[in-house]
């Protein structure tokens, strides 16, 4: 097997199938890689032009002297099995192809991906797609999307990887990752994936040193044995977070018109991917919420947690939604709960939770955030803030992020419900402090979860970090 | 039993315990009424001061010559009970008490509370509270809220109204309703509701002409009873969407501390809710999702829905929830299908969904959503649109805003997953042509099922519209 390193950091990209029309798919590629940032060559391919957003055109591309190492087919489908061929006989180990019109319409499309397979065992060629947006890689900035950057924000280079079947669901979440400052490290979208599929891009980002988290999204799977096989291994060197849509008996019927995979029974897959380590979430929005938690915090020693915050109302929110998942409201130390008391007003609700009410300030945030987690018996905390009370200063940002940076050994989740500003103070704090922020208390304990369910999965295979 | 109309509509509004110091509760609230545009008179009352935010200030609630007709309390809990007695004297009949430190901290504040109590009973004085921030009135913007509006975004008036037992939940559901636009005819944070409780708001807003729809938020049922007994009532006239927190052991011991309310069993009142015509949601997320569609869409004939949109990926995903929730994707007239079949490239997929895929225009997106309204089987439209795809005009807002407008009486939800991009354009789609948007599938899928449970109620009890 051929390492898929050629779609990351190719030296020369070609580009099949570029109009000269701006808003056709091979043009906006073009465009894109060219504003990506992108330092390697980009040829792009047109039998008439000679000059597409100044660059030299090619009229094959068997006319391209030098070496190319990845190609990009954004051509009708019915042409794409000949360009296939010509890019294997040029020496070229990377194809994406992004046009549809395969598997996904019937027998017609099936037969043009059959013949294009036939390629790839004849001649080793890797393809990613067709029917796909291909590959973004954070870090050598090569870029295959077809979205203008106007539109979908290219994130910058981080830890957390994307392997997504759907477009809409891959790119999606990569542009809410750009929107809220988590890094990426490589995105891929192999739609109908005639060859690169899941098991193949999950082991190449097992070894990828900078992916440190891999988010997966799925409609079908090739082979589930491999798939299990690899996913157990990688579990245990990398977090690996896993949505699977065509759930259903309609899901999976508009999976067989739309990636052509199918589907299977979600039980079966519920319980296969418990079992070999994989964390399930079952939206695009849940999968950002767990990436969060796990690009920033650290593994939790239990499932013990305390609620600390300015409003009683998401406390009880919090509460709630703790008992629905298992984690545990513990008792707070009898030292913790006294030099507390010492301090507070009699209004301020001293427990688990611990109610700040609407007279807060920074300092009374600072001082019970810091005392549970000094508080041996507190393993995680969830912090709720009501950012619109009068009395709470912006400087509450700043101590909360230096309590936070003393205690990286237990992981803080925070909940604010609110618009604009309660948004933006949200967003602030997460950029300073790296506390993962949520619109609502559920949405906080449902990610603060999914870390627990690792840091268990670590202990019961005999590890603790990572 | 007094009307509560003096909250929302009073001529002279006296604020108690109001410093001079911005930042503390009853300066805020003194700041925010006259900034709100509220029209009548307002008495700051302070011992001291001569004159607070420009206005004459008096040293006791007996030395306002003039009427009063609602009277805000911000001082300590423990002078409360004198102030309302202050107030019944003076005549006053509504009054709001933000004051928290009341029976939510132990036997001391329960005594003040009863205290309280006594004197409502005395002399039929009504109080919203304590320990809440009381109401907002769109209309007549009279405003008892602390919270800055440079913080907690004030809305404009329209037909929802939001009664809360907790001040975050609230108003956070207000903010976000601000943000996004959504008309609100009252607020109302009850707290731990000494008088005025969830009963007696709600048989309130069942005769307000302004409002239509009522979103409640609950942490346990004074007498449940007779609220059921309302409940059952309103739900006949307009739809009430329920919240209900303190839904488990830590939830139900959190409230006790909280606002004192006994949480009860949750299966009892998902079922109790369910026989009166309550729609319930679970999270104040849900419940800005499920009031939009209701503020904004009318009601479907029945489960039969179709999904449209560019996004295969998506399609799998809202199908996937709509087995979820019980609704029926319908096989599409065969007319409908011919006709797309006639006009639309190969790629195209034409079923349910319909996937439009990445080479979408703003006219097939147009073509394929006026057929789907057409069809006499679709009762109901899913949009799923990617709005970073190249070619995708702009225009095909105002495009969909026609189509949308001339097929009134079927309901249309849409979802747009991704970042600023996408946020601001589903934003303007959902301003410009009233069809509510959301970030998943998932949600939009779950909003719409909420009102197909709306339209089976009202032709279970033989009422067909509103």
């Amino acid at each position: 097997v051929l390492s898929l390193s050629k779609f990351f950091n190719p030296e020369a990209v070609a580009v099949i199938g570029v109009s000269r029309t701006p808003g056709k798919l091979g043009y906006e590629i073009v465009k894109n890689i060219l504003q990506s940032g992108y330092k390697g060559k980009v040829y792009p391919v047109n039998p008439i032009a000679r000059k597409i957003l100044g660059l030299r055109t090619y009229p094959a591309i068997s006319e391209i002297t030098q070496s190319v190492d990845l190609a990009v087919i954004a051509t009708r489908a019915n042409t794409t099995p000949g360009l296939v061929e010509d890019c294997a006989k040029k020496g070229i180990k990377a194809v994406v192809i992004t046009t549809g019109g395969f598997s996904e319409i019937g027998p017609v499309g099936e037969e043009l991906e059959s013949a294009i397979s036939r390629i790839v065992e004849e001649t080793g060629i890797r393809i990613v797609g067709p029917n796909c947006v291909g590959v973004f890689d954070a870090k050598t900035r090569v870029d295959t999307i077809f979205d203008p950057p106007s539109r979908l924000e290219r994130p910058s280079f981080g830890s957390v990887a994307i392997v997504a079947q759907s477009a809409t669901i891959g790119a999606g979440l990569m542009d809410w990752m750009a929107q809220q400052g988590v890094g990426v490290s490589k995105f891929v979208n192999y739609g109908n994936r005639c060859d690169v599929n899941e098991t193949d891009l999950l082991e190449y980002l097992s070894d990828d040193v900078d992916t440190k988290l891999i988010t997966m999204h799925i409609e079908g799977l090739k082979n589930g044995r491999r798939f299990l096989e690899i996913a157990r291994r990688v579990s245990r060197i990398k977090p690996v977070i896993i949505m699977k849509t065509g759930r259903t008996e309609y899901g999976a019927k508009a999976t067989l018109s739309h990636s052509a995979a199918i589907a299977g029974s979600d039980v079966i897959y519920s319980t296969a991917f418990r079992q070999v380590g994989l964390i399930r979430v079952m939206t695009v929005e849940e999968m950002l919420d767990v990436a969060k938690v796990f690009a920033y915090q650290s593994m939790p020693r239990g499932r013990g947690v305390a609620i600390v915050g300015n409003s009683g109302g998401a406390a009880i929110a919090a509460a709630d939604a703790c008992q629905d998942f298992g984690l545990v409201l513990v008792q707070l130390a009898d030292e913790t709960i006294k030099s507390l008391e010492g301090i507070f007003p009699s209004h301020y609700i001293i427990g688990n939770p611990i109610d700040l009410t609407g007279d807060v300030t920074a300092s009374s945030i600072a001082q019970s955030l810091a005392a549970v987690l000094d508080d041996r018996n507190v393993e995680s905390v969830i912090l709720l803030i009501q950012w619109q009370v009068p009395l709470l200063e912006s400087s509450v940002i700043d101590i909360i992020g230096k309590i936070a940076a003393s205690h990286r050994e237990k992981p803080i989740v925070l909940s604010a419900i609110g618009g604009a500003y309660v948004a933006k103070s949200s967003a602030s704090l997460e950029k300073k402090t790296g506390i993962p922020t949520y619109p609502t208390p559920e949405r906080a304990v449902r990610a603060l979860h999914a870390l627990v369910q690792r840091s268990e999965f670590l202990r019961k295979i005999g590890r603790t970090s990572s």
